[in-house]
């Protein structure tokens, strides 16, 4: 398939990688270009505008935040205006599900297709081609797109047709993987003080009702108090726990569990945890229960 | 082993079953009579007051709550009075971290022994014989004690020498637990208002990151709104969430989540949910959510 | 002077018939031409749009939200084209920071100036000219509009030569004002189930520490019940808190309080209190404390 | 009258001072012998014992919990054992719901009568004669006491027969007061944020809607950044904060916001605020504002 793809930070570059590696031809382009050289040497196009990458069957966007893909969609040569009809943007980054209707009716009105498929992984899954899929859109342009899917992840699943409840899904796993987090946080904190073994503690929960991989990953973090480099930023953990609270908002539904767990990496965040891993809620539980203070407030770095 | 057993309820019933076919000798107690008659038929002998079950080598009690262990063993025939100098009384219902504290503590006066041994699994993981069980106290007591748990339970985590840590460890799992049906609750609220379908959505969250036992446990629950009737009620969940909360208070670990938790039992609670599942937080969010209310007013009964 | 008035709802129909009354030439202009009639019997000329209205030294606007203001200035025959150089936009309302933020850039951009002056005070305060008012942008064109604010409130308050620090310091006291409400509804639920009389705490409450007029109007309608008529709807303290927290997100400030508040109302409207006064946390309490459940679904209407 | 008195501390001696000035005969006990001797200096006895000041047709104790209540009323050589029959035990410091329960039942066995009786107020107030009292108890026993709540307080309400009803109004009003702290703790960390002047921010609230003494001592405290010396320790806000929950979990009422102020407390005592004055809230909101970091952690002192 002759593809667009927009955005080589860790995920993006290790997605393109895959889809190049699985005789796609593919025009990359990024901000900072510099980091389309590796993909240019391996038989990549470089693209110098998001435009000049939307010419193939489709294009992919997997891009840090919402302002990002607002720029690529409706900024200057943007995307919108050199789709062609009939062709798909696939926007596989975690974005509002406000941007994403908003994406699907700008689309429509130009009789181009709009699919939601942020994912779930990190980017070692990304590189492997083992992350999670959560795709929703009108069923044939999620057709077109699931050989693409398949090359990038192990599994997909089409949630809607409505393609902003990809997004819904994805940010409400987010939420689901912080309140794991916040929860873990304060019960590590409790026992460190009771004295018993972080460890052996986690071998319990993992080995008897939790053993899942949220628990193995962010459980072995907290134990470890690996908190950097981060796998995923506090500030990417706050801002998608805002972007859950915008959608809960929207959709009418108290959430009082995801507006605390929003304040409590507000609060990291301020203590000068920005940029710890998210699983870092766990050194804030632990400052709070008076046993250390690591974190370096902000503002007078 | 010459042994006594307090607590026939659901899970204490299970429990005394195994330990008889494992050919253990048994006399066992209960506040109700009639619950021991089974026992008795299947050749345990039949106890008038707890201080007649604790003539042998060591007493276990699985009871509702504080109260009534302390009645089984401070109380007027109760066990403390009766045990023999290194006998050994095993408690393995959930109760709070300072009540432990001060069973080791009169126990040790009198020179008996004193295991704290809380247990994961329903009722029909007692059944099985497929508990997890959580043990703290002095080593050669717990040593002493291991074939039996051998019987009731698939393994044991052996976490302290000061048998309240092992209570600790308890709550602090159950506390887990709950934020994990906190958490889902709000999260299917708010997919459902989104119109995603249910059943789908849990398998999406059990294929990918959270595939334990708790999610599929709870998650089920909350997708097909099985709230009744009660695996392990809401007012049994607000109870542990208070202990959880005091254990943190006597510790001095701030612990918001748990604090939002109890409040949200509470809730529950009062809007008639006091012997659904506490699971039902499920549904106490998606009232709250404005979808439905099916819960009745307690106080208006 | 000669002026501008927007928005002629319970609070601006007040106030521009209190400058009517003090001699100045008003322009009347409210998306509902009706609402303009009887001011234009007292004198006032009648303006078809917004940017009619615009002709004179300073245009006030008294919009419901945001969008209306948003409207009133940006869109077609808006304020922004049609306010010459040095005239002044003096924006009354509650907004968000960043839309005063925006104005006052906007509006410089044009040689007009822009006055951030929200009000604390009901309709009644409105027609008696007993506001309070907070001011805040550049000091020539308060001293300007000195005047007007003193026919409007009772006092003045100049809190920054930055206009959007007005709308800060209004959402603060809006969320004082929150708090108030859902601690005295939590506290009157507790006294309520421990036979306390209502009406002989609410005196005790505001005969001591309590005796400021915020205790005496909330306290009191929360002491009798009295939710409807809405004095300040329930959805517009959600939209307040809800502006509040956006302004704590911007500042990076932490406000737990702010967020658990914000969930109550949310939680509020979804059980069929959005047209209740913002009060009804109080039975949002009550309601919650099982003794009863006046509310109705609003899903179900 | 002929009156014990138990517990000098900075209240109590205010408030023995005052009924010795006015005529009363007084017999006191202190824990600590030293505090007795500046009464026995202007005329009081000198007690050995609690039972020792028991003499007489009333007992008042102000002590610091629930703890030192319980010692002096049922330890040895307490009052309970050496009260005459009609003789009346005046409970005058803030002490849990259920203890004040526990006091009239047992008092009430031996024909003793029991007046809850919690003051509003600091020593300041208790010197001057003006503190509040809330009283609940036997209605005679309460008229009996009236002398001296007169010479203690400005004023007195009577707001039940039911003696640990006053204990409900006390500390429910802890709690109004802390919320009070907590919501201007969170605003004043936002105006501060934003630049605005903490003095004049404070001015506008006490001018305006919240002109009360609670707004003015403790907006004054937080604007002033005065937390010490404490006069009202945050250990005991976090005690209040305790039993008001307490009495809410007794009562069953969800108190959300009762919750949150507890986890707060606990936060800033586990921050090394132990012993600042409860306003410290307003540091915490301040440090978690990443702003400045002045606590000091406990556990590493």
């Amino acid at each position: 398939m002759k593809l667009g793809f927009i955005g080589l930070g860790h995920m993006g570059t290790a997605m393109a990688a895959n889809l190049l590696a699985d005789a796609h031809t593919l025009t990359v382009h990024n901000r900072t270009p510099a980091k389309a050289e590796p993909h240019v040497k391996k038989g990549a196009k470089r693209a110098e505008t998001p435009s000049a990458a939307a010419g193939g069957e489709a294009i992919i966007t997997m891009l840090a935040d919402d302002a990002a893909v607002e720029a690529a969609v409706f900024g200057k040569n943007g995307i919108l205006d050199a789709l062609r009809p009939g062709a798909i943007h696939i926007s596989m980054s975690t974005v509002s599900v406000a941007l994403a209707a908003r994406l699907a009716e700008a689309h429509a009105e130009r009789g181009q297709l709009y699919v939601s498929a942020p994912v779930f992984g990190r980017p070692d899954a990304a590189a492997a081609g083992k992350l999670f899929i959560v795709a929703a859109g009108p069923t044939a342009a999620i057709a077109t797109c699931q050989p693409l899917f398949d090359v990038l992840g192990q599994r997909t699943f089409v949630v809607s047709e409505s393609a902003p409840n990809a997004n819904v899904v994805k940010l409400s796993g987010n939420f689901l993987i912080a309140s794991v987090i916040e929860a873990l946080g304060e019960a590590f904190a409790l026992i460190d003080k009771a004295g018993i073994d972080r460890a052996q503690y986690l071998d319990l929960l993992v080995s008897t009702l939790f053993g899942a991989p949220v628990y193995k990953t962010y459980g072995g973090l907290i134990a470890g108090e690996r908190y950097q480099p981060a796998g995923f930023k506090a500030e990417l953990g706050y801002k998608d726990m805002s972007l859950a609270l915008d959608a809960a908002q929207e959709l009418e539904v108290p959430m009082p569990l995801a507006s605390l767990i929003a304040e409590r990496f507000r609060t990291l965040i301020e203590a000068g945890g920005k940029d710890f891993d998210w699983s870092a809620l766990g050194l804030l539980a632990k400052r709070d229960s008076g046993v250390a203070t690591p974190l370096k407030p902000t503002n007078q770095d």
